[in-house]
Order: structure tokens, then sequence, then C-alpha cells
């Protein structure tokens, strides 16, 4: 099941996405693709946490060492935005790249979970396009909040897939296409730390509560993104994730 | 004025603390210190913000030269607890100290705010014990999560104070005490960069929202904590945050 929520005649609706493409209200109304606004699928994002180079093949790209234990940095929820709403390019950096990524989304709180349960405690997957500011990234130690914290520039959704929906989450292509041009292809099957093993990591040493968000890193493939470019993050079994990019002036004048 | 949320006869209730301690409930009802509970002070925290070695005297204690721009980091929900509630002390670790900080709490959203406007955009200011795990601190560059953002160890209260009613935010002593013993002192005059500086650099890169929070760092004094100790944080012209530290079993066995 696909559940996203949306804008409707002003309305926010908590839905369910069908195979035409269009929103089942709660009261089985439907209300066709085109007609409504998508808004994030998590109503109240809690902690949002993203790894760092946790595909083998990308840390290679940008000439780091693979990471011997996850690489966990945390984001603030002023970057999310929905699907089909516009990021931005900052007007005074060098290079800016998206990040296709898998997310998991938590259902249940999660302390000292281990590998085997750990599923049990994802609502769902959905898909974020992590975007880095690469002119800040000084290290691999320091993924600092302009390289990884700016408005609107952690596009997510559109909607959230169940977890029994996903067949295998270790073999899930990822694609990204830049104005129709593909650009960015992996496999989850790449990955260093599986989401099970992220998991039980993070619940280690922390409790992990519904509404919190883990983005599992991408593959290879960087591109620099301009204003005017239209990105597209894809996951197998997923869906796909549109963002146009805008520049930094008309992104602030339109808010 | 000192805003506070406190849980009083199972109800959660916004008041003023009186001169004397006691809570002022919005009907002027009088609940005299020891009958209430205190909770976090900010009903719906967003992104907590905190700084690592903003007091060039701790940034020497702990041999790392001082910053040239502000080290933020971002912590988890996870972390913060109330005044009096416990925190506790992670089982398999060698060295953790507490941090007694000044907290800006964002009361407007801000983005592109110049220093001299920038205490517009504060709703107040509050203490944390911003506790760090020395075990993990590998580099300046990475506060990482298992030092940073562990359950319940950053305490925050007890209350908010106007920004209109704090004399000098410049000149402000900071104290902690363990046990009773004073083990840390400072003074925010030692800041090496300031709250209006922090909320000038934060918002040129990303919109501060309301219930945002900017831990500003510590002056010097380390001393490791164990279960048992009870630590108090005061600053000058805000109060005194104090907390019992358990050890580990003890604390997840409370939840």
């Amino acid at each position: 099941m696909k559940r996203a929520r949306i804008e409707y005649m002003g309305d926010v609706l908590s839905v369910v996405i069908n195979d035409g493409g269009n929103a089942l209200t709660q009261d089985n109304q439907e209300i066709p693709q085109g007609q409504f606004t998508w808004l994030s699928p998590i109503e109240n994002p809690g902690t949002i946490f993203a790894l760092g180079l946790n595909y083998a093949d990308h840390a290679s790209e940008l000439a780091f060492e693979p990471p011997k234990e996850p690489l966990v940095f945390l984001k603030g929820g002023n970057t999310l935005t929905a699907h089909q709403q516009p990021s931005y390019r900052p007007d005074d950096i060098e290079f800016m790249h998206y990040e296709c990524e898998l997310v998991a989304v938590i259902g249940k709180e999660a302390k000292n979970i281990k590998r085997e349960q750990a599923l049990e405690y994802v609502d769902g997957f959905t898909i974020c396009n992590d975007y880095a500011i690469r002119d800040y990234l000084e290290n691999y130690y320091r993924p600092n909040l302009r390289v990884k914290s700016r408005d609107s520039l952690c596009p997510i959704g559109p909607w959230i897939v169940d977890t029994a929906d996903i067949k295998e989450l270790d073999n899930l292509k990822l694609t990204t296409h830049v104005n129709g041009e593909l650009t960015q292809e992996g496999n989850t099957s790449d990955m260093i730390f599986d989401v099970p093993f992220l998991i039980e990591y993070l619940s280690s040493f922390m409790t992990l509560k519904p509404g919190d968000l883990i983005a599992t890193g991408t593959p290879k493939g960087l591109k620099d993104i301009h204003p005017g470019d239209v990105v597209r993050c894809s996951i197998e079994g997923i869906g796909s994730l549109e963002n146009p990019v805008l520049s930094e002036n008309d992104f602030y004048a339109r808010r």
C-alpha cells in the first residue's frame, strides 16, 4: 500500500495512492492525479538520520575510504519538502549534487533491537533526495550544516510503501534522472550497512521513535545541478520522487 | 518572567514561576514548589543546534585549536529531559562530562537576519546540560551520535526567561556544581561566537523556526560523572538546572 499526504481543496488528507496514481480518501473518494498537491508523507518527522558514504562505490568516487562503522549525521526538519515542490541551488557555491536514497520510516519506539527484529519497527519505506553542497565537505567526519541542512534540500516522498510490499529490500535498483537523462544508478545490494544493521546500531545507544527517518546513503553518480533542472530519484518497488530546482532568489521569493 | 511547563494532578500546564518558586497557572492558581513535576520548558522542540568549542578556555582544555567559524552540530529530540529528571551514565564508557550551556529558544521564523535584529527572533533563554561522552570524540569535526545524542543526556530548563529580563547577555556567570562542589565556572563574555552572531550565521543559509534551540557551548571545567552524582548547572539571571545521574540499567528500568 502506498500511503501519502496531500492537500486538496484546502484540506490536508491522508490517502492511499492506487495503481492509477489517483488518491483514495478515507471515505473512498477518488481524487485524480494532477488535482491535488503532494505533501511530505511524514506528518511529524522526528530525528532525521542520514548516512554518509554507505555505498562503497560512492565513497570511492569522493576519494574517501569506506567507513568501518556507520557515518551517521542528523539533518534539520527545514530540509524536508514534498514531491514536485521546488528545491534551490544556493547562489555562492561551486558544486551541488543529488543523492537518491532509500528512507526507512520508524513506526514504533525502538531501543536495543536486534537486526532480526529490526524491520518490525519500520512503518515503511520512502525515497529522499539528500542533496549535498560539496563546497563545504572538508572531510568525511563533517557533513556540516551548509552541506546537508539547507531549506528544501531533502525532498521526500511521494509516499510511504508498506514494508511487506517490498520484495527484496537488499536488491532494489536506485536511479536518478536529470532532465530525463540517467545520471545515477545503483542497487541497495551495494549498501555497506543495511537497514536492519542501522536500526540495531542506532537503537543500541539511543531510542528511535515513531516518525524518525533513516536516509540510508546513496550510490555513485555525481552531477552538478543548476536552476532549471528537474531531478527524478527512483527506487524499484517504491516509486519516483521528482523536484524542480530554482535559483536561490526565485525560491525564497516564492515562499 | 520565568515561563515553565509542569505536570500537576495529571495535567500538563503552562505556568509562570514566581519569586517564591511556586507555579502560577493561567487562572491564577498558585501551586507550591514540590507539589508538581517539571517538564521540558519547550513544548515542541524543533531543530536542536549545539556548539562545539565555543569558549576558548574549553577548546584549550580539550587540546583543540579554537574554531575559526562556529562548529555547529545537531542533536536528537531524544536527548532532552526536564529539571530534576534523571540522566544516566552508559555502562561501557571511560569518561562522561557535563556542559553547562546558555540556550537561546527561537520564537519567530528567521532567515537572513542581521545581528542587530537577532534578539528579536529569540523567545527567551534557558539552561541545558549538554553532556558529552568523551570516548568517541575523535576530532572536533565529529561530535558523533554516541558523544552527543544519548537519551536524556541534555537536561533543559527549568524555565524560559524572557530576553528583556536578562540584563547583560554577554556577561553572565555560568557554574556547575557536582554534589554541591563547584567544578565548572565561566562567563558568557568568553564566548567566541555570541548569540546574535550565531543567529546571523545560521539564518544566512537556513530558516530558523519557532522551537528551534541553540545551545551555545560551555566553558572549561571537565569532571567525570558517575551514577549517584547530582549535577547542578546555573546561569546568572536564569536559574539552576539540577539532575541526578543513574546507571544505565536503573535508568532504563525506570522508563
